[in-house]
């Protein structure tokens, strides 16, 4: 075993099973506390919540709790394994709540026979959070669960393995075709993949302006294509009127190439098809459809992207659900819409524009960080994410009507 | 209102609300953490979990988590308020875990449209804790809930209402008859309450020795008795084969009187007609079904026992469930069995029998705290409970085969 996953093991193995723990947050050692936190004294928010239901975002820890809720299907790139192996990947989510917005967030892991027995489990425990971001199912289970847990549940509902990857894909991948003064309505993309992050990412950078018709989506059979009959109800929204059957039919003069696949499927001479100053998200990981330093031996006008932290330019989730969730939850939004996800690409494209402090650029590990073809987008350890984001976030959802309670007075203004 | 009752609803609402956050129990500030804490170094736990399921124990927050799950259908002695008004409550039974156990402890609240589909919603998430407490269920549909939870989890699954009331009052009704040198086997006892904490303290009263027919339970109707036809299964278990049918009748002649009915059922009028040296535990809360006061004008020779915290004998239910699970978790206890109940009671018992400390007598606002009829029952602030129930429990599970690991070295001893 490596250096590094024993570390990883150890991490998780010491002084304590596992990283997150449950605290108290009011005074809990005297008769008198002990009084007013349980019998008789809770009694009164008990009374107050059956009378206005809002009263439990006053009385409980509700409005600040996200459940990470996973079945373990599709754990990282490692596939189904079932709940209980899927516990570190949702505590280690939990991690990241409150590591990087100070959401209380704890792991939920569900076994279940039908699709429609998940749905209705999560359905059942929503009541007792603020929201609830789904991780790990696998596709295409996930878009069901994720549109049926919509509709019965009034907090938000964030499958973030579709979400969170589309937007900061988004995010990065605009910011590219501005650096390379080209636009979103006139771009041929390819995506390799047709699973739940694929799919989100096309129809979100459909929304941010994209020609569905300019999509080619490819699976383990090839190009997605109208005269195929293997194709679920998802996958047929991108089925492409095309005669052309392979990678490499489609990606000769492809501006944008998204890769949510697996590694090594995309070659040098496949880069070399696409058209001037193309766009590479490859976003397999750890190991990416291309390293970046054949992509950028092969051509040097590439922009490459990649879901690694040792390269430039990382397409990393964690840029956005923590924000997504606290901008949501602090307004109390009954869900997270489409106006909320694309404030939160713009507010993570607008950030990539700014100077970049002394601090973040040394724990980067980079020599600088200017906006250009090797700084797209943020750095995870950026401060400024949270306040930017998930002000734009809470402000979008006031703003589309979803929000239950307005923006507390110079919200993010620290 | 009046000034506890505001106290209560701003200790719940300031300066956070709620009384429960989750906190990182391991680093997670920089990249290095971050890699080790989530991508790519948690895939490492989850290969160990998948190849060896016990793994879970070693590498998650799973073995010291306790869900406080409910319904919300019988809070506290509020009724049937919903799970969403249930949650300060919930809440308020973690923070009990944590205090007084350092367990970790998490609240549920599960809406539902069949008992089934509770059941079925409990025993999906049950992977996720290592170990259940449900609370503030209503009969009879508690009974048939803990029990097929038992059944479809690996993990103790235990209705505090139910066994947690029935621990404690048993090791305390025992300290009575022990004072009063009388034994529970030839005791006549009535109960006035056919709910589950009455139905669970009569089961396990018989298991203490108890003889059944010795046992008349009254519920709103009356006497339970052999001829009546409106019983359901577990009432049923406690059809007496007597012609009598009021308190009145019955009440005569007993040992014993617990209620867990409702304020004030019990008059003098009753007392006066029980036999020498009555026990009564009059553990409707806050108000008891005859006040110690009232009790004891009218007879001096009566021990008296009740829910409330400024008289003495406390039947808290605090003394019981915390270490239950703390001493179930420590050797992971598949299920929390009779054994492990009735060495509950023991280590209850025992521990009322040996000297105070000053501080606990103190903090009690007692002038003294010695074994007789004023102290049958030792103080949920004792500090050495813990230890003595947990490590009790404990032995039980292991002498008992339910427990999957042998207790730690030198466990509970400090």
């Amino acid at each position: 075993m490596t250096d590094f996953r024993q570390q990883a093991l150890d991490y998780h193995a010491k002084p304590v099973p596992g990283k997150i723990s449950i605290e108290l947050t009011k005074p809990a050692e005297t008769s008198k506390d002990l009084a007013l936190a349980y019998s008789p004294g809770v009694a009164e928010p008990v009374r107050a919540i059956a009378e206005n239901p809002d009263d439990v975002y006053r009385y409980t820890a509700k409005g600040n709790m996200v459940a990470v809720i996973s079945n373990g299907t599709a754990i990282l790139g490692l596939g189904n394994l079932g709940p209980l192996a899927s516990k570190p990947v949702m505590e280690g989510k939990a991690l990241l709540f409150k590591r990087f917005a100070g959401l209380d967030s704890i792991d939920i892991e569900v076994k279940h026979r039908t699709t429609q027995d998940f749905i209705n489990t999560v359905a059942n425990i929503a009541d007792t959070f603020g929201g609830i971001n789904l991780e790990d199912i696998k596709a295409p289970e996930c878009f069901e669960i994720e549109q049926a847990l919509i509709e019965r549940c009034d907090i938000p509902v964030f499958h973030d393995d579709q979400h969170g990857t589309a937007i900061v894909t988004a995010a990065g991948l605009l910011n590219a075709l501005e650096i390379r003064n080209k636009s979103l309505e006139d771009a041929k993309i390819v995506c390799m993949g047709a699973g739940a992050a694929a799919i989100a990412c096309m129809e979100l950078l459909i929304k941010c302006g994209a020609q569905r018709e300019n999509i080619y989506m490819l699976d383990s059979k090839g190009v997605i294509h109208t005269r195929r009959d293997d194709l679920n109800q998802y996958k047929q929204l991108f089925a492409n009127n095309t005669d052309k059957r392979t990678l490499q039919e489609v990606i000769e003069g492809a501006d944008i190439f998204v890769g949510v696949s697996g590694p090594d499927l995309f070659g040098a001479e496949d880069l070399r098809l696409m058209a001037e100053n193309p766009v590479v998200f490859a976003c397999s990981n750890p190991d990416p459809e291309i390293r970046p330093e054949l992509a950028l031996a092969t051509r040097s006008d590439v922009i490459m992207a990649t879901g690694r932290s040792d390269y430039p330019n990382q397409v990393n989730n964690v840029l956005c659900f923590p924000f997504m969730f606290r901008g949501a939850l602090d307004v109390r939004a009954s869900a997270i819409n489409d106006e909320m996800k694309l404030a939160a690409v713009e507010a993570i494209r607008q950030l990539a524009k700014e100077p970049v402090s002394a601090e973040v650029v040394k724990a980067a590990g980079a020599e600088k960080l200017e906006f250009g073809p090797e700084y797209i987008i943020p750095k995870p350890i950026d401060p400024r994410l949270c306040a930017r984001v998930a002000k734009a976030v809470a402000e979008a959802a006031v703003a589309s009507g979803v929000a239950r309670i307005d923006l507390p007075a110079n919200y993010m203004q620290s």
